[in-house]
């Protein structure tokens, strides 16, 4: 196909007036679909309804060691849970404090602790000046939301494909002591699939922050989610910063939202002890134990890494004809046309798309007119501004394919279109 | 019996004498018992067993409305729950916010969020050089702990039978703007399981703060939780300040963990819309839903309010046999001594016993010495301070009948004994 920026004005105008015309005929069709959350279908959801049964009205409800998960206690989780979400991440079970339903509620207590508290010891950011975060982007639009809700102040740091540039991770980090911290999502990144190289994470371990208190908010909300047998690999970040002399210097986050169920999974906090004896001083106060019960099921559905593994395995059978879907239009629609690039994740949640500079609004825009709702432009940078407005976040996970396909060919008619018009104004 | 302050020193000293050979006995039994914590006893948590059945893997997980409970969404509850908590807390579904397994957890986050973010647009607290609330005590201490850890000012205000003294309350609220909050247990008061009286809660609902963010913390823990037929009756606050023009003066909290499972029910908050949508805004932040399996479990098991009533009456059947055991204890052996005075709560989790002045920390001492744990003293005031050192929780939820009259025959042995030492002093 003839690329875009190759083609007259002449040549432009007729395909933007049959682009029209095909689009007036898409918003005709009425369509009402949506791409813009990394919700999990209900199929995805009833892989793990056999879970409702592993505890009954007979069952004990114990720990092995014999407490029971009925009662109060047990405030960082029981036993078992700490040992099987540690196997997750892969990390002893004594670094571990399991939470509740959701892993965002960790992280905003963290940051949220952080501010009348500070870190271990150092003072609380809100009786500091300066506080500011560092944000890889494109990233996740809830991160960003928990920084400026605490009005934090967000430097946004560029995405490649071996993660957050490290050049300027470094140089913020290890000069600036008003940054206290930075978002990441090291595997299958949000929105782009993108894993951290090796390199990439021993530079995170290596570096010497300014700030005592800066830590790395690791959040591996992927990190089993693979789409293919070979899914990528990421390095352990404790043991990594534990060999480099900095044991203390990240929290890592992870959950089953997308294992089990969105809404009703367990989630989990890696860290040092150091660390984590911190975070229990405070847990101490607001709780005095999450859902045990919950937890219970948990272990007693999955047993260990293995059974998650061989569960993530059909979720992988729903997630990745849809993933596919996407992708085939996309290649074949938009190839060699020069107004879009996108990524080929194996695994997460997300594809991530690039359109000409100055086109993703106006594109996400006319999806939403033809009835395809995708995920607000710029909602992948801090403060909800794209500065290229460039960035689409695709969300594949909710529709069925043959919906996928639809909203897909809406998606590239309106970028082809977008496109069209913005290089006829040039 | 003789009042041992209407004896001699040498009375005295003899009765030390044999009091002192009875405690050495007492020790020589090696009892283990537990009065110290408001944690419900396994034959309570098993009532509720059947709960673990209401869903299974052939269950519709699904809202009235249709909704998904198993994925991401309604943030603030699913309808069924808040309509469930609202009927238990006797308000509209409109007005609830149902959160996850601890009530602990909302109070706690809505100080933390009032530290950050101030009340409805005040200023946030950390930005305030003084910041106080009031705390009727004795009370309960992981509310003290929760203004402890922000750094929080608390103010001690007596307690009657009908509530904080509310002269003292009135006076603080109406002048100081930096009282911000008081805590309340409304009903079945921890420890001494006062309920307020209809007089109290009208003052308490025609207050006119100083500040424009004080808000009372309405900590309706024992709700429903009756040891006889004839339970104490509480008016509803929410529509008292309505009536009295103060709508928006209270956030009320209340959960199943004494009703289901201390460790994995469901909890709720009730205030007014303006700040539910105030408290919605942090929300959206920090989660996307809480658990709502377990709401819908909860609410298509209990069904309704008078499905809750039955099944406290359950409780009421194991925990009347205990209260009845202590103060049976209580009266036959300290009644007319005049070293002691206690309460006879009709519901709660709690019997509060007060010392000649000076004794608490003693006669907790020599109780754990002998082998029976309690409440430390002083942990029913603010900073731990019990100014009189006089009084001491017992919670005779956890041990069986016989045990609690064991445990509560050590007790006494040891009021006197410290007792009696304390006016050989004199």
């Amino acid at each position: 196909m003839k690329s875009y920026k190759a083609m007259s004005k002449e040549e432009l105008q007729v395909l933007k007036a049959e682009l029209e015309k095909q689009y007036e005929e898409a918003k005709a069709k009425g369509l009402k679909l949506d791409m813009s959350r990394g919700k999990p279908a209900s199929v995805q959801l009833d892989l793990a309804m056999d879970m409702m049964d592993v505890l009954d009205s007979h069952s004990q409800v114990k720990t092995e060691g014999g407490m029971d998960c009925r009662n109060y206690g047990l405030m960082d989780g029981i036993p078992e849970a700490k040992a099987f979400m540690g196997e997750i991440m892969g990390v002893p079970a004594d670094n571990v404090i399991v939470f509740g339903n959701a892993s965002l509620t960790i992280m905003y207590d963290t940051v949220s602790r952080s501010m009348t508290h500070g870190v271990c010891g150092s003072t609380p950011w809100c009786k500091l000046e300066n506080v500011k975060f560092l944000c890889p982007a494109p990233g996740y639009d809830r991160h960003f939301a928990i920084t400026q809700h605490f009005g934090i102040e967000m430097i946004t740091i560029p995405m490649t494909a071996d993660g957050p540039d490290m050049d300027m991770v470094e140089e913020y980090v290890n000069n600036d002591p008003a940054v206290k911290g930075i978002w990441c999502v090291p595997k299958y990144s949000n929105p782009q699939g993108y894993t951290y190289s090796d390199a990439t994470v021993k530079r995170f371990a290596a570096l010497k922050p300014a700030a005592e208190d800066f830590r790395i908010y690791w959040d591996n909300a992927y990190i089993i989610h693979d789409l293919y047998e070979e899914g990528d690999q990421l390095l352990e970040i404790l043991s990594e910063c534990e060999k480099a002399g900095n044991p203390d210097m990240v929290f890592e986050f992870t959950s089953t939202s997308k294992i089990s169920f969105a809404g009703a999974g367990i989630s989990a906090m890696a860290a040092s002890k150091k660390n984590l004896d911190f975070v229990k001083k405070s847990m101490t106060i607001q709780t005095i134990s999450h859902d045990k019960v919950n937890q219970l099921r948990h272990v007693k559905y999955f047993k260990d890494v293995n059974g998650v593994r061989a569960h993530m395995k059909k979720h992988a059978d729903i997630m990745r004809p849809k993933f596919e879907a996407v992708l085939e239009v996309l290649q074949r629609e938009l190839g060699g046309l020069g107004i879009g690039s996108w990524t080929t994740p194996k695994g997460g949640y997300f594809i991530s798309f690039e359109t000409m500079d100055g086109c993703a609004k106006e594109t996400v825009a006319r999806c939403k007119e033809a009835g395809v709702v995708l995920t607000g432009a710029g909602a992948t940078y801090p403060y909800g501004k794209d500065p290229k407005d460039s960035n689409i976040r695709l969300a594949p996970s909710l529709p069925v394919p043959e919906e996928l396909a639809q909203a897909t060919d809406l998606f590239v008619l309106c970028v082809k279109l977008v496109s069209v018009n913005k290089l006829l104004e040039q």
